[in-house]
């Protein structure tokens, strides 16, 4: 696997399954391990569970902000239980590494939530995708590192494909955020977004947006129109 | 998944991986779990690795030996980290799980060995087929729990499952038609795009739009925000 993929473990409770996460990526060829605010880390537990993975726990990148795990990477899945009220784009694991394996190889971040709770939805929300294990409805609660492993064990069995991507740069996570709030004071001051009542309109705008993964040159567009609307309504006011 | 399949562990020497198993096989809907001499059961770590399985270890079945555990089995398959000089039928968990679900109703058995040392030769060679995870060669040291999990995985992911994604009412070929009209009024109305030299603008946008598969509700959306920013350019005006 060629693939630049970060695992990234947000506010992981127990140690044990940090280890455990490691040896799970050992094992499909995954070494970038990025954890945002372990409750305990670095830990002998997480190094038993490592069993043989510990240089991937010793490389990980531990970071107090999922900003600061997100930062350059141009794809972004998160793992969710179901998908909520936010009906975002949703891939199963399988679907989920063939996507994956049509990329160039841009920087890709995979996000796995706290064992109880999972990814927020303001998380949920920076994704360009949701990947679902399909599980059995009464009991969908797989453990972390398993959850780890199903979807590092599909990306290992992916196909290679021939990219249908490679000549487009994508958006960094930061520049597509940067976008965002353009996009929200351009609505607001062309008075079609009320801050008092913003209900789900940003929302489903970055729902649409992530869907289309931007590339760089777009989001460059994007803004540029919205410097153009944002100047119709200075002349006007 | 209505199959007959029985998960057996070979003398487990960690109580927390039989309890991490039978969390995975519950995900995957399997219930029958078999432990042939466990170093150490029932054990506490086993019910806390469970967390919300218990039930699938209250059930399982301790036996002495492997002869009690396999007991009217028709189809066993073992797994393996590799083929050794056995030369015996292989199967991915893909194959695997294709193979168990031709089978009629009969009583499967899937086997799991020791931590360290796997399956002993005679143990694989009271199987029908081996199953082989595919994993890095340099370290293809699954955890046992983690090996049921993408094989129970795979079980479940073969059978037919009723699609969860939801119907997306998508805009019509004509509304999007109609959006792309009113983005380009609406992008010379506030400057921004020329009409005598529109360069490639629009066929970006497209390209953009078309990428994310428009819902109705979005273009109307879209275009509800090209119709606030021609009135601030009209005020402008």
């Amino acid at each position: 696997m060629q693939k630049d993929i970060k695992i990234v473990l947000i506010e992981t409770s127990h140690p044990g399954n940090i280890g455990a996460a490691a040896r799970a990526m050992k094992t499909m060829g995954l070494t970038k391990l990025v954890l945002v605010s372990p409750k305990i880390f670095p830990s002998a537990d997480a190094t038993a569970m490592a069993s043989g993975a510990e240089d991937i726990l010793d490389q990980a990148q531990v970071v107090e902000t999922l900003d600061e795990a997100l930062q350059d990477c141009q794809l972004i899945l998160g793992t969710s239980a179901r998908n909520r009220y936010l009906d975002w784009p949703m891939l199963t694991p399988k679907q989920a590494a063939v996507t994956v394996a049509e990329q160039s190889n841009i920087p890709i971040a995979i996000l796995f939530g706290r064992e109880r709770t999972g990814l927020t939805n303001a998380e949920l929300q920076r994704c360009h995708y949701h990947i679902t294990i399909p599980s059995d409805p009464n009991f969908s609660s797989l453990n972390i590192a398993s959850a780890v492993q199903v979807i590092a064990y599909e990306l290992y069995s992916a196909e290679p494909v021939v990219s249908k991507t490679e000549q487009y740069e994508f958006a960094s996570e930061q520049e597509v955020e940067r976008f965002y709030q353009h996009l929200e004071q351009t609505l607001i001051k062309i008075g079609f977004l009320n801050p008092a009542q913003p209900k789900f309109l940003m929302l489903r705008l970055r729902r649409l947006f992530q869907r289309a993964q931007l590339q760089q040159q777009e989001v460059n567009i994007l803004r540029g129109i919205c410097r153009a609307a944002q100047e119709g309504k200075d002349h006007g006011n």
